[in-house]
């Protein structure tokens, strides 16, 4: 490979109300607001000295634009394109002042349809970590990973460790032997993208990385308390796929964010990917609790890096669409 | 009244496997085993000084024998049989020297039908509050408060209120105004003694308090880790009622017991109870989670206090079994 | 007695510039401001019905004007007064109305000179318990103690526990079996008001009790970043005595202000109090780090309930000023 | 460069008493024993998959054999041995086989005598990060960094930076702009080499990574439950520097361990170090607790790789020993 993806940088949503989402994210889990204009707020963690990791631009429905990885270098760019063309995906090239405090970017769609970008450059500013002051809510800490649903894990788990370069810390495999799920990592954390099994392609959820478990404690207190109890969907609870302690969010247009903390270090080349059974019942969640069924039924639909119009989803290629738990 | 009633301070269970639920209760909620034979185990929180809260008792069957009060001192329990003699109801002396590490006791049943024992003495043992070193699973620190599921709540408040000098913190009250549910108490906490609407009577959960939140979190780490995933029924989350971070599990007999850590003081005299809506949907858990049906439907029976008989149950006067939460 | 005390219920403090205390203790310290004029802000904390517990008074110079208990009942400040009388100690009555949310008073000099005042009603306010989007700082909960200095400890430890109907839960000893330190209640903790041996009388501290040790290392971070580093005192660390976890503070006027969580219940009537010897060396700190000498030699000082002078100290009857620690 | 450090490995200690500090680092911090024999002890992190992170020799007198970094591959190995051959310092292969556990090792004098290893393999064992029933003491979970006292702290740093392929976080200077300590990774944390100016070569102290700031509180709790109060030298409380939250112990040979959580990832490549100046308050200790003396006058001393002779130190070239903090 000619080139290096550092790790995931950003989320771009579409939101239909940004007020409703700014103090969503800013007053109920903590993030900075970088800046903001009539139609955009740009959001980071305390730990983050890029400008920003989530992009709410306001528009007339809910999707998702693209996501985001940054990259080494400048040259890196040029050497992902090729590679994109090489196996026949779309891609497309934003010049550095186009994209407010971001560099030249390349847009692609992935082979299972993601839209995903990659820039080397992004403006920095200070990173707030010892702004104790400002601390609230969740106190996000800096972005994790996004979780994708895919028709097929098996192909989109190829591309990423065969064509760009991801390693593997740990996978879900039917009872079969297919592979259900993957999670994949370029920075050493267990992922910078994981893929799950269902109809896709469709972001389930984006993460953040949080200092502690009692700030996800905090964070929940601070949503019922703010009006926003029945944004919690999932959690608290500890996965067991990951180790991470965690808690799964609809933002006000139905985005589903994670809030995580508690993973592990993936920094040796002799790790060996952690195998799990798709029935494990804890696997999911280290405590035994089920995830409803709609953690499982719905996901945002990303949008073309083109046209702008909805990408339609296929059905998976296995048939089983959850764990089967039986207590 | 001529007796002061001091706090709820033991609960005396029946349980089929004495190693079982020694395993649960010492190594994975924590708390300290004071001693035990062939028949018998006691049990204490590292902030207790009495020689136990929790007597587990070898027993063909899984029942709940007996929820004791320390009263202030040997009269009151005079004082207690004539009320509970003039208000037709059954008691019981055990002489000193006839329960281990126990004074005088006085059994009876209440006007639900719920057997108590009051006694003033129990053998002093040494606070293991600063022993860090034997701290783990819940870290349990000392009994809180017992719940029961009784058929007329409004019956049992009158009598604990006005015969037993109880003091109520919290109430939920039907639409139509209907007492539901109450928190009541004798030592300055939210509550000793919860009524909550339904068959009985019947012991729903007794409950230990917790030095914080994380406490409850690493249980349910160390309970997983120890293969009981599946005794966690319920939560973590936050009570709404009382303010409690709050955990339910199931013992190896079924046997309810709530962790329970975040209350308040209820020292003042001008002290209001706060009422609660039953569908209130912030009442059970302020995050907004539902409880499963189970936690409404399962409780522990009762035996008589003379016959060891099990106590039948009756059907609750009130029509709502549980709260209705539209989301 | 004919009267019964609740607990510890405010301090009055003169304070020289009002601004810069409620930026400490409203912004540093996260205490909710119920309500402030010109020349007084009245603060609470979280889980506090009553108007206010701490009240800062502009003045020309930093001193105590009175620590106030919350009585049962309004003749309970009759039978106050008399007690006080007897023992031949100034009294002074001040109607309801005079003091802004708190009912008829009746301020007193105790055996030791110190300021008391009695009252049985105070405005009810909201608990603010649940309003988690308020939380800031170190999420101050409730006032838990006050710390005096005194010449006679055994003096103010019988007039205290013989005539006002205080408990002792711990004491230090000398090596020559002098009382040197007590911590004495009423409401069911480790203490409502404590003594020192020093030359007083002057207010050591007062205390606010916390729901959690990270509280008090939230409150470190915070006050750091908003340029209070030099206000930490002493601490975090965990006492022996009382076994709570502790952060000392000192105020823009220099009143030092504990923030501690992590005692007792101290309800059962047979109870014993817990003797410490002065030197062992994890009495005041369990970790075994030693106190910083000003923490021993600097306190606030009193003011007279009629003519408002300064109270003058006098020097302790025991020799002993410090523990001594070898480690 | 032709090889790559993946990160600081282990640390491998002479100490005089194999079962004090086995009881200190198992019973007291939580380290788990991989394994053990007559002269040696194999300890590692719950979240560690490698053998051990630390081992301990029985020895005559307590001092530091070798600090141990894993590289890439094997062939890293012998890239290294060029370079360190080509600036004239010392080298010495151990087979593979001679160290239980290791593959094949490199053994080097660094520019400043510090005695570096470097190797590619060591036995891989469970991770035990989800073996909650096994967690006591601080729960250490992976070793962060090792920090070294050197006369030339300029010397170090571009030795490491410019030829180890080391990067910098943060740094200290001096007044006169001379550097004082550097922080300096390889993975992508704050630090796996910190250097700060002192007489040396010395290990100042190695450090292990936690998951929380209540596993610090937690395990000064245990030690000084389990008689070792004296143990703890320094902290808990913040650094200004990495923003880690600290504890500083002294084992029972007197070698120091920092316990450590908190910084941040530093995986961006345009990472601009942070510069601090010694003598800012905030820098050591955000909340401004000054080090106490032996903080910065005690270190271990470390052996000769070939002759296992104790190193001589020299003095520091700058004046300046430690910040003058005026509060």
């Amino acid at each position: 490979m000619d080139f290096s993806i550092i790790r995931i940088a950003r989320t771009v949503l579409h939101v239909t109300n940004l007020q409703a989402s700014r103090e969503f994210y800013v007053n109920g889990l903590g993030m900075i607001e970088t800046e903001s204009d009539e139609n955009h707020v740009y959001l980071r963690g305390l730990e983050e000295h890029s400008h920003h990791s989530l992009l709410l631009k306001k528009a007339n429905a809910a999707h998702v634009e693209v996501l985001s990885y940054k990259v080494q270098k400048e040259q890196d760019l040029d050497e992902l394109e090729k590679l994109f063309l090489s196996q026949g995906l779309k891609t497309k090239w934003l010049p550095k002042g186009q994209q407010h405090a971001v560099g030249r970017a390349l847009r692609v769609h992935d082979n299972s349809g993601i839209p995903l970008e990659f820039y080397a450059e992004m403006e920095i500013v200070d990173r707030m970590l010892q702004r104790y002051d400002l601390y609230k809510g969740a106190k996000i800490q800096r972005i994790d990973h996004v979780n994708c649903a895919v028709p097929d894990v098996q192909k989109a788990y190829d591309f990423y460790t065969q064509q760009l370069g991801f390693s593997c810390s740990e996978y879900t495999e039917t009872e079969n032997g297919d592979l259900w799920a993957a999670w994949l990592f370029r920075k050493p954390t267990v992922h910078d993208h994981a893929f799950m099994s269902g109809p896709g392609p469709k972001l389930h959820h984006f993460a953040y990385s949080l200092s502690d478990r009692l700030s996800i404690l905090d964070c929940c207190d601070v949503l019922a308390s703010m009006g926003y109890a029945q944004s919690i969907e999932r959690g608290p609870g500890r996965h067991g796929l990951s180790n991470a302690f965690f808690l799964y969010l609809r933002d006000p247009d139905g985005h589903r964010i994670e809030l995580y903390t508690g993973d592990y270090l993936t920094t040796d080349p002799d790790l060996k990917p952690k195998k799990w059974d798709l029935n494990d019942p804890l696997r999911q969640t280290f405590w035994g609790h089920e995830a409803p069924d709609r953690w499982f039924n719905e996901a945002s639909t990303f949008i073309d890096i083109e046209t702008g119009e909805v990408i339609e989803y296929k059905q998976p290629v296995l048939a089983q669409r959850k764990p089967e738990i039986m207590v």
